[in-house]
C-alpha cells in the first residue's frame, strides 16, 4: 500500500494511524452488519474521515474487506488472475492458483478456517465474506446457463474442501501430494460445474 | 443397538454400563493413537473386559468408532448403500443420500465440523478419522485407475466442502437450493473424479 497520507501534507506516522483507525472501524461494521449491509460512507463517518480518503487507500468495499484480513497475499488479484484468462480450463486454473498461493502460507490458511468456524456466526466471518463477494462473485460473473448461482457456489466449495483436507484435517495422500497431481484430478472436476 | 449382555444372564444395566464403559475407553484410545494406532484388544484390556464382548456390541473397529460419536444415524450403513450400486452414477447417489442424511440434521453437522476444527489436533478427531476409514476408505475399494487413492481422498472433499458450505457457513443459494438442484449439478462433478 503506498503512504498516501504524505501526498497530502500529512505526517507519515498520521496516515499510518488514519489507515488503521479505518480498518479498525471497518472490521466492526463487516462484523456487525455483513459485507452487503456495510457502507464505505458509514465507515467513513465512524472513522472520522472523508469517504474519498478510504476509497483512496482501498479501492472498493472488497479492497477494505482484504486489507482488514492481514492475508499473505490479496486474493483479489489471485482470483483475477484465474477469471482473465477463457473460461475453459478454468478449472484447472482455478486449482493451480490456490495451490501456489496456499501451499506455503498452510499454517495461515489452517488457523483462518479454525477462526471462521471455530465460534460465532460464520457468515459473518471475513473469510467468508471473501468467499462469497469475492471468489463466488467473480467465478460468476464468467460463467452461464442453468442453475449458474449454485454452480459458482459449489466450484468454491469444492475448493475449501480440498484445503480443509490438504491443510487443516491434513488426510494422505492429499496432505503431501504434489500440486501437479491434483491439479490434474481436480482441474477437470471443478470444470465440469462451469461448464458443464 | 440389540441389549447383547441380556443374552448372557447379566442384568440389563450392568450390559448398559459395560456398553459405555467400552465407549468410554475407546474414545481415549482413539484420540490418543488414532484410528489405525487402536486395537481392540488394548481398549478390552483398559475396559477390564473380553475383546469378543466389544466385537458383539459393535462389530469393527470401525463400528466402535461410529459408536463414540453418537450421530442419528449410521453412517457406515448409509456409504454402504452408495458403495453397493454401480460405480456408474454414484457421484448423483453419494450427493443425493449425502443430503438425505444430513440436511434433517444441519446443526448436528454444523456442530461437529465446529468441534472438529475448533482447536486440538484435527486428524486426532473422530469425524475425520469417519471421514477417513469410512468414506473415503469405501469409495477407494470402488474406484480404480491412476491418483486414485487421492481421487477417493478429493471425492470426500467435495462433499464435505458442499455440506460446509450448506450447513455451516449458510451461503446462498446453496444453502437453501433443493437437494435435487444440487445433486442435478454436483453428481457429475463428483463422477469426474471416480470415473474420469
Amino acid at each position: 500500500m503506498s503512504p498516501a497520507g504524505r501526498g497530502r501534507g500529512r505526517p507519515a506516522g498520521e496516515a499510518a494511524g488514519t489507515r488503521e483507525q479505518i480498518i479498525d472501524v471497518a472490521r466492526q461494521h463487516l462484523a456487525a452488519k455483513g459485507f452487503a449491509g456495510t457502507s464505505l460512507r458509514g465507515i467513513a463517518r465512524d472513522a472520522g474521515v472523508d469517504p474519498s480518503l478510504i476509497s483512496h487507500y482501498f479501492g472498493d468495499k472488497a479492497g477494505l474487506l482484504v486489507a482488514t484480513m492481514q492475508l499473505p497475499f490479496n486474493p483479489i488479484d489471485v482470483i483475477s488472475s484465474v477469471l482473465e484468462g477463457p473460461v475453459e480450463g478454468m478449472g484447472l486454473r482455478l486449482v493451480t492458483t490456490f495451490l501456489d498461493a496456499w501451499d506455503p502460507h498452510r499454517e495461515v490458511f489452517s488457523a483462518l478456517l479454525r477462526s471462521t468456524f471455530g465460534a460465532g456466526q460464520p457468515s459473518s466471518m471475513p473469510a467468508i465474506q471473501i468467499a462469497q463477494n469475492v471468489i463466488i462473485t467473480g467465478i460468476r460473473s464468467r460463467i452461464s446457463g442453468p442453475d449458474a448461482d449454485v454452480r459458482a457456489t459449489l466450484a468454491a466449495a469444492q475448493i475449501i474442501g480440498m484445503a480443509t483436507m490438504r491443510y487443516v484435517a491434513g488426510i494422505e495422500p492429499l496432505a503431501s501430494a504434489p500440486a501437479e497431481e491434483i491439479a490434474r484430478s481436480y482441474g477437470p472436476a471443478i470444470q465440469q460445474l462451469l461448464t458443464p
